[in-house]
């Protein structure tokens, strides 16, 4: 299957990343329809015309319809979906999601399929503090990071498609990794940023902090407001990975503590020349 | 004395804060004259025409002349400059800063000062990843937060001229406190945060980031990119209440660590919802 100005898109669940994901292909001339659960994410995004048909029950013929379906659920709810009606997919259609944990999704969701319904998993690195579909908008994806995990079991076509889609939606970087590799990394560069950022907040009250808060404080900790449903779901699906991100930081954290405590300016200072030679790449 | 149209500054130590200081004063109509290391800062000082005057040699005349001296040397430089030509400074002047620890720094300069003198320390909190005279921007200030650190020794009057220059460069929110509770917070919002940056950006090399990152991470290790003589300096000068913030974080990151081990998810989720209500105020 190749994408092209007839390929019709079904999303599935319109929260904060399918109404994105929505109004982005809708805008460059898709045709869109959407199922998911709430009545009011359902009227919303009739009234602003994101999608041409939405519903809020499964509906086997808007299923059939679909040439691509986007799953924007929450890692359980997708693989519960899959199991209850993955079957009515039609044979040749390419499904994808935007789900945060891989290793535990993308096996279990490829054994489940029906023949000849291929499933190419894809991350889109963009979110925001908000949710729900009122806070969606498809420039948050505009030169943001799109990563594709592909299988042994995707096809070349498979995972063309799933590039092609993060294009279409205005991605800045496209880049593939395993689902092992994904898990790794967005343990580190997401979850982790997330748990140091929370466990920071836990630390005092915040009347306390306020007034003496510079840039720093406030940017780091942006994400430590927090959905504590997905969060919780998205650590704990990928607890061993998640697990050795947190070891690794508190092995560094500790050599720095270590060097303060001992007085070592000159392994403080090699720390900071590291962090900063690295850190500048990101900004070139 | 109180500070009006006809107070005479002088600004010791041309960089980013001294820099954005003279140019803040000087557009605000004030008459700022300079002392700085560098023959090339002083030159851009003058070519910029962020001040009437400007030498790299301590100028008894100019210190004479001033009403008010700030300055926006490192912590050690500061102390070691008012040893060595504090006793030029003629009675009735006040002296502030811009040092960012205060416990080591303002008993030490107020005891060294001559009589008359009033030093009365500040803390802009306000600053940027790069360097020097030629990054300097009035415009930091704008909103941001501005802490007065008095001690028993200081008048009400030297106070209040703090807080005026503080009004005077735009800055948002004006507080007080203690040398020691001013160390206890910059050691967590400032100083820590930066530890975990750079502890953060030391986890990995960096090629293997670039392609996965989001904002988050982006957001988070932007103060990665430090400089490591200053913030060494800082980290070293404010050991005893960075270690105890440091510790009070590592307390609750292994809090959080512990309910992922234990598949503990209403112990995460209660965290997030902490993190969550406490971050949310910022915002408001």
């Amino acid at each position: 299957m190749t994408i092209n100005k007839n390929t019709k898109f079904l999303i599935v669940g319109l929260g904060l990343l399918g109404g994105s994901y929505a109004r982005g292909l809708t805008e460059k001339g898709y045709y869109v329809e959407a199922i998911t659960r709430g009545k009011s994410s359902c009227d919303y995004a009739l009234e602003h015309e994101m999608v041409k048909k939405c519903t809020t029950e499964v509906d086997e013929a808007m299923i059939k319809n679909a040439d691509v379906i986007i799953f924007a659920l929450y890692p359980t709810t997708f693989v519960q979906w899959i199991e209850q009606y993955g079957e009515l997919i039609k044979p040749g259609t390419i499904i994808t999601d935007v789900t945060g944990v891989k290793g535990c999704i993308v096996d279990k969701v490829q054994n489940m399929l029906p023949p000849m319904v291929e499933f190419i998993s894809a991350h889109p690195m963009a979110g925001k503090e908000v949710y729900g579909i009122e806070n969606s908008d498809e420039r948050i994806f505009y030169g943001a990071n799109y990563v594709v995990v592909p299988t042994k079991r995707n096809t070349d076509e498979g995972i063309e498609a799933c590039k092609r889609i993060g294009e279409i939606l205005g991605f800045g970087r496209i880049s593939e990794i395993s689902p092992e590799g994904h898990d790794e990394m967005i343990g580190f560069v997401s979850q982790l940023t997330h748990c140091i950022a929370v466990s920071l907040m836990n630390c005092y009250e915040q009347e306390r902090l306020e007034r003496y808060t510079g840039d720093s404080f406030r940017d780091l900790t942006r994400i430590a407001n927090i959905n504590e449903n997905m969060w919780s779901e998205l650590f704990l699906m990928n607890k061993e990975a998640l697990l050795e991100q947190m070891e690794l930081f508190e092995k560094n954290f500790t050599a720095l503590h270590e060097c303060l405590k001992k007085d070592d300016r000159e392994g403080m200072m090699e720390m900071m020349r590291i962090s900063t030679r690295r850190r500048k790449q990101f900004d070139k």
